[in-house]
């Protein structure tokens, strides 16, 4: 489908549920989407950080898009992440993506190499160039170890190589300057890259992203509560921001999950999305609520946590 | 004066004006206060880092705390940072503080130091119970490399060890955990520490900050434009959020002064500081706009730069 | 052939000549891999850092692999890094080097994802034993972003987990510790771990990494003069550790060659390949100079300046 | 005294011994400079970071370097820290060192702020002139979290500004590189800055960087073992470098003390420096063990281990 310019609403980043032998549980996925679709959201981000591409073979990588693409039938648009080093590696992935039908790519900027802002800008041209899909830059410190440099998004927004950013930096007051940029709430429109579109990857901040004027949200919990995260994006698009703060408050809580697993027993990463996993298992959506290799399981202490915070959401678990 | 409790409403963190040969500038610094206070502000905050604290000697620091005291005259409370790299230290500030009349001490985790949080937590109630005044944390990772964690401050908080925090890390979601975990938007005051201060010293997220729950606001933009932040915060109070938003916006354009010296040729401290006295200058309020020593001076043409910021905000140099 | 236990010697990170197109130059890299045995290296890695493995799609990886271990036909072992996120994805890797006939595998921790060290052992344990090669951990925090802790080390040196460890950490103070820890100079054949492989992949303290007992060094520089980092090395192994220092000194200015890309126009990682690229172009061992995309290429006047430096390192180029 | 030029050997960063109230414990320090030269040692540098000095009060500083001064009794010269955030606040220690008869001073880049290498300069440049001792310049990232240039030191060092720099950065490779710069361990006497001097802060590459050309060693672990140092040292000097490393594969088992506090449990400034204090008071050197305020103290159970780590590197408990 042609991607909406600009993109605009709840657009979660897709869980892979995987089966006892690490495969690709294709039957929890599409279980998964319609969940997701049933919460209302806009569109569907495939591949992710929060989609454990890092995490993933070529294969499947390639099944999980393809399910995804197929669950969602054309609903809403599915956004593909294209996450490798380099951009040799990253085009073999976005081609792949477009291949399986996908409606726009992520990238980041290079990692595991030190790069300069120049060789970014090149990368992302590359990119877009050889690939005729609508390419979102994934600014993400935390993995790449780089940021985004505002005047570099500004350039390559306004020449057209990127339909729009996710914003997955944490740095609010960045992204505040980077709207401000582009023209403003009100004339971000008529501005310097008039169809771009922001998207926050924030989980917590989704109110105050929406108010500095982003146009959709990205968020790793809506996975658990899509309908939660719809709700607050409606009040806010309804200028109720009273309404807004008082759901992001109840969805900061129920983020409280990703601490369930002990920092000094596995990574963050385990923790938060074998979090999100465990919630989606204990809420009938998928079967396994195990991660990616090397990634640790939570202790079934740490199940319970979670389902204790799903019940204080008003998500009460099933099983 | 006594502390309000909690501590509400806009609070510059005041800039620190200096002669030509770098010393205390005390006229232009109570011209400075007078500024502030006409512009509406509900308290200040002297030797922080917008204050230039850390390039200030003891004596230098000591002079700017009194006139800042005798300025605001007892019409707003002074707080007084106690900025230094560990207890022993700080507590000789803060005693100092103390005399001088000082309403409450802001201090850092300790830093050049590799601390522990226990350590952290030790250190914070060390002061407190040293010196009888009220103790707000100054959350700042960029100075001090170490944020301090969300479990802490809430720990702090309750058992009475902090009056407040003043949040300079720029993680608006670690805010956000922390104003909910204090029971949020509506519960707060009613919650497991009712009478703590949330204060955000951002100048770009000022109104999300305020839609989360912050009680009060510390922007060393504020210097320049007083007025602004008390219009976004009244607006922010009034439940105007379109309103905050757009007066955030003027704010966030008037905030691109501190890029006015290029980052190859003096450190970003430089800039930003530089920019900030450039711009009271111009505006008539302070003689001289040099930064303390070793911090570069920003070049005519940055100082240019700066004027036209100023004009583009409605806020025309006055020379 | 089977991998000497302990691997000793220079066993340089071979780079990948690049064709006009991007391509590997197999042509070039068949006459790198001679000039590096006739320089009297020990082994040779291939896709490592050095050799742009980041850059390369899995097809040049696998060219790149073919063609080092063909040239070097089985006269010294060929070490072939399997660079990749996690640990799925490094074994796909793996499994193509094994098919290919290399020696042993190099593997850093996951990067790109938060990991816990009690994950990182499960990742290198879980590669050990899913293929059949002599495993090597690759520590590069400057890549990973994460240093792999001694204890860590030391108990996969234990299990026989790892055949040995490449150290491009910089930190030789945690590579001295590592030293001790399994015995030292004068026991650590004896001690838990007797057959564990200690390489260095500093260009700068190879000297220093010999005295502390590193087995083999790995420096991207050797690329450029194997026969000196050879020289230095059996200096080392003679016990003439004046004439090993000497000649570490004449190596040291010849490094100063990655320097030759100014820093406000390229990525670190350019200015250094580029400048080893230009240097084996210079010397008449491969074709043409050009880095991996999106890397920038080196100016005329930074050729020129690689050009000095080779020649006062007594390496004249040849055109 | 007059500081010799360069300087050489082995020059302690003096313990700060503290009594039951914090206090500096001057007959503790007194035994303590003793027990230093004793050992053999050739100067002495008083505030420090293994002096604690970032966690003692003006006063207590003042009464530390007044103490090692007086024990010291012109027999060695005594090099006093002056660490403070930038230059003013050094200056006004740089002044007092110099009043109580400090032979040289260390300073370390400005650090709180955010500072660029023109700055830093001019910070140098400043306390240079405006104090008449020599100046080291204290190259520790970790603490002040910024890493001198190369090119900036070789500047500093060729017009004199300074007369040394005292190199904690843990980069052996930078080292190396300034070493070559300044013309190599045959020619830098005779290079653009005939009389500077090279320190290494290491405790574990002692040996490789004497190999590399350091003039002499300022390791923290000395104070527990003043003479070994001194026998590595004169081993080096020897040209003995079999024996030098033999010694420091001893220091560096030594060096294992300093893990005896569990990171989980403490800060890693207090488990080191509490070690060296708890193994100098099991020697019999000094009366307490206790750290600074608010450094957590070691347990009885880590202090027996420090115990047994003194017996295995041939230094036993005295009680």
């Amino acid at each position: 489908m042609a991607l909406p310019v600009p993109l605009r609403g709840v657009i979660p980043p897709v869980c892979t549920p995987l089966d006892a032998h690490g495969e690709v549980d294709t039957t929890s996925l599409t279980r998964l989407v319609t969940h997701l679709l049933d919460g209302g959201v806009h569109g569907l981000f495939a591949l992710g950080s929060s989609g454990e591409a890092a995490f993933l073979s070529d294969a499947r990588r390639a099944t999980a898009l393809e399910t995804v693409i197929k669950a969602a039938d054309g609903r809403v648009p599915v956004l593909a992440g294209a996450i490798d080093t380099t951009t040799a590696r990253v085009l073999d992935h976005a081609r792949t993506a477009a291949d399986l039908g996908a409606d726009a790519l992520v990238a980041t900027a290079p990692f595991y190499t030190r790069t300069h802002p120049r060789e970014i800008a090149a990368h992302f041209r590359r990119i877009r160039t050889a690939v005729g899909l609508p390419l979102f830059a994934y600014d993400i410190p935390m993995a790449v170890h780089s940021k985004l440099p505002t005047a570099l998004v500004v350039e390559l927004a306004e020449d057209g190589t990127l339909a729009g950013l996710k914003d997955s930096s944490g740095d609010d007051g960045a992204l505040r300057r980077l709207a401000v940029r582009l023209g403003g709430r009100t004339a971000r429109r008529t501005g310097p890259a008039p169809g771009f579109t922001l998207l926050t990857g924030s989980e917590l901040t989704v109110d105050a992203a929406l108010l500095a004027g982003a146009d959709g949200v990205v968020p790793g919990l809506c996975n658990v509560d899509p309908a939660g995260y719809v709700r607050l994006y409606d009040a806010a698009r309804a200028g109720d921001w009273e309404r807004a703060a008082a759901e992001q408050e109840r969805l900061v809580a129920l983020f409280d999950m990703t601490d369930a697993g002990p920092e000094s027993e596995m990574g963050r990463s385990s923790s938060a999305l074998g979090s999100f996993k465990a919630a989606l298992r204990l809420l009938g959506v998928i079967e396994h609520g195990a991660t990616a290799f090397p990634q640790l399981p939570l202790s079934e202490e740490s199940v319970a946590e979670v389902g204790r915070r799903l019940t204080s959401a008003s998500l009460p678990p099933v099983r």
